[in-house]
């Protein structure tokens, strides 16, 4: 039996980053995969779309020979990614094990013919697509995100079944594609949960690229019919397509012998405290699996802050009231804190403001076009929320999180220097126009 | 008599925003200008060389078409600058006044006919580049900047004397249009001040692009030889060019009639307290024309500032410990905060961490194979200085400066969230990757 101070079961972003962060406290590591590392973030969910989106960028003419590269180079790119993670755990000290393990018992766990001790253990199995009412996943026409970034097989024609962030992402590859492209929304708006201001200009992008969305009316079924797929709706409406992508619907990777642990759970999760402990003191879960928030960025932090918590016995911070958030399409979206309709909602009284990147001296250096700024802000200056929508923004906003978190005002930002000239300047304006 | 809350003498970036400001806080403004409106910042400075410089991105193959497209468009996207500026002075409800004025004594001020009173002053004058020892400015084969972003009068052969932001960002920009470059440096490194570390990549790509960089010797006269002219080093070496380049010496620009104020002032400046008021209680003096820094965003934030000075009395803070700067060149470096040379001489205990760009998962998707950031924080945590170098990185550093004012530390960025997958994900990683 090979002791370690700490088990992580999974391969995805929260192991990965918690293993390494671990090893950096001195601690003995091992990391077990049951395929292959990477994890739904990495191999086959936001990072592979993220790509295929930026290979977009600037050559939009000539979308035929992109498809082409992209065929071409994608299952080595997908490769290099886990070589790159297997080499940073193995350069750091971290065994790895692969295979379909299980728990024995609260402190073992086995995988081959290896029978591991943990000290400490971290659940970090994620979760994956599942199938949603009466619409069966086949992995052939009817797929997942796992099937629709194989570029071997680019249909004519696909509907999108959730015009969530994942659903018009791949909306917005597949019309970079020339794939005709049909999303179905049950609620009346895409990217719910966002400010209108915002995803218009995402929404009209998709409509100019003739994406047709239907909004307000859900599927009620989805089968194969010979070579082609056929959606029916709510209303009676017949869609039909080559493939059907199912974006809505997430089941929890329990991993495998968890019911010999008392481990409190339910069908959606892992149940944590603050600290991302299950009932079990020594057993820990982070990333999806956890139900928190099913991003990445979570997963990330979450698994730098468990490491933490193992070795120095830190709190594991938990501020997602300024969670920052991107959408990467065409124009992309992206931001930190409170959206207007939350601050509504919450009866928080606000002053907003605008202001254009069109309209910014670096603006004009770029020749730019579209994309904008909006803030919000408390009547006592407090900021609440800053939001973008133009190219390339989801790296403008990189730290917002972490200042929304210092409870920066507007007189912070009007009193300290915003360099010149940049995008950036438009959160002064935006500042500048919104004050009385 | 035309009476005012507020008079400001020039038309630059620290006029423009101080203008504006005023102008929020109700207050009645005249702003007067004797040439044209933009100032240096904007007409002939920082701008148009940034212009240049962003028009090359991503069309590097096809020059002298870009050449053609700017002299094209050229005069009329500066015009298009001043419109935007004066439009907005005229909308928020600022007179303007164009002519060459004078001071008449400390509250009135005539320009033409016109004879203006304002209860207060903003001089916001700026500086003008100057000749240099023995070296004499001609305007025409010894130039400056105002005469260098002439596209009409494009040389084959350039020298610039001074290594600085100024002579190295018009460096890039000639090396983009095809001119033979030789920029020579009196000091042992170009862009003096600034890590080797990010100097070496800016500096080995103009290298590459065939600029030859003198360093250790300075110029020590230049004369025109019919159509060339010629300059000679310290230590004989003689260069013949086109035109040559002078970016070292600013003088200020003293308003007329100033000698009639009882101003404090010596030959560089005109002084000023911590709230930018000159001895004379009610006359500040902002942007350049105070000295304290020369730099187009310290001078938009003092233009803010003074206008909350004026109106509700609120002191104005000067943070430059955390100065945010960048060098826009290929690739750019922009950063905030202490650099290493910095923390040496003054002795700081410091950790650095370093990650690069195309170690991120945003830079497998964009396929980024240059940049990398350097950070430098405290053994306590708390981060001194970040600094990146690569394509667009002035626009992902945008509110660093905000952020170390707050007194930022590693723990802030490793437990909050910094946003999946971008580029700014490799700060989090120099932190860990430096982190013991």
């Amino acid at each position: 039996m090979e002791n370690y101070d700490v088990l992580i079961i999974g391969g995805g972003l929260a192991a990965y980053y918690s293993a390494l962060s671990c090893r950096k406290r001195g601690l003995k590591v091992a990391l077990i995969e049951k395929a292959l590392l990477g994890g739904t973030g990495i191999r086959t969910g936001a990072l592979p779309v993220k790509k295929l989106l930026d290979s977009f960028k600037g050559r939009e003419k000539d979308r035929e020979s992109i498809k082409l590269d992209l065929i071409k180079n994608w299952n080595k790119d997908i490769k290099s990614l886990e070589n790159k993670i297997e080499n940073d755990l193995l350069t750091s000290g971290v065994d790895l094990y692969f295979g379909d393990g299980e728990f024995l018992d609260e402190h073992r766990y086995s995988v081959g013919d290896n029978i591991l001790y943990g000290k400490y253990i971290i659940i970090a199995t994620g979760t994956e697509p599942s199938s949603i009412g009466e619409i069966e996943i086949d992995n052939e026409k009817i797929i997942t995100h796992k099937e629709a970034i194989d570029l071997d097989n680019i249909p004519d024609k696909i509907i999108i079944l959730g015009g969530n962030v994942e659903g018009i992402e791949f909306a917005s590859v597949y019309a970079n594609l020339g794939v005709e492209v049909i999303v179905v929304e049950k609620e009346k708006f895409v990217l719910m949960g966002n400010d209108e201001d915002l995803v218009k200009p995402i929404e009209d992008k998709l409509v100019e690229n003739k994406v047709k969305i239907i909004k307000g009316i859900g599927a009620k079924e989805a089968y194969t019919d010979g070579e082609s797929v056929k959606v029916v709706l709510e209303d009676g409406q017949v869609f039909e397509g080559d493939k059907v992508l199912v974006t809505l619907n997430r089941k929890p990777n329990f991993p495998k012998g968890i019911e010999r642990l008392n481990i409190l759970k339910d069908k959606t999760k892992i149940i944590v405290d603050e600290n991302l402990r299950t009932n079990i003191e020594h057993i820990y879960a982070i990333g999806d699996i956890n139900g928190i928030l099913g991003m990445a960025h979570v997963a990330i932090q979450q698994g730098i802050a468990v490491s933490d918590h193992i070795s120095k016995n830190k709190p594991v911070y938990k501020h997602y009231s300024s969670l920052p958030r991107a959408v990467y399409t065409f124009p992309e979206m992206a931001g930190a804190g409170y959206q207007e309709e939350d601050l509504i909602r919450e009866g928080i009284d606000y002053i907003k403001g605008y202001s254009y990147f069109s309209n910014t001296w670096r603006g004009w250096a770029k020749d730019i076009e579209e994309g904008f700024v909006k803030i919000l802000f408390h009547r006592n200056g407090k900021l609440l929320g800053i939001w973008m929508v133009g190219e390339n923004v989801s790296e403008y906003i990189g730290p917002l999180g972490v200042l929304l978190e210092k409870n920066i005002t507007v007189d912070d930002i009007k009193h300290n220097l915003i360099i010149h000239p940049t995008l950036w300047e438009s959160v002064l304006d935006a500042i500048l126009n919104a004050e009385r």
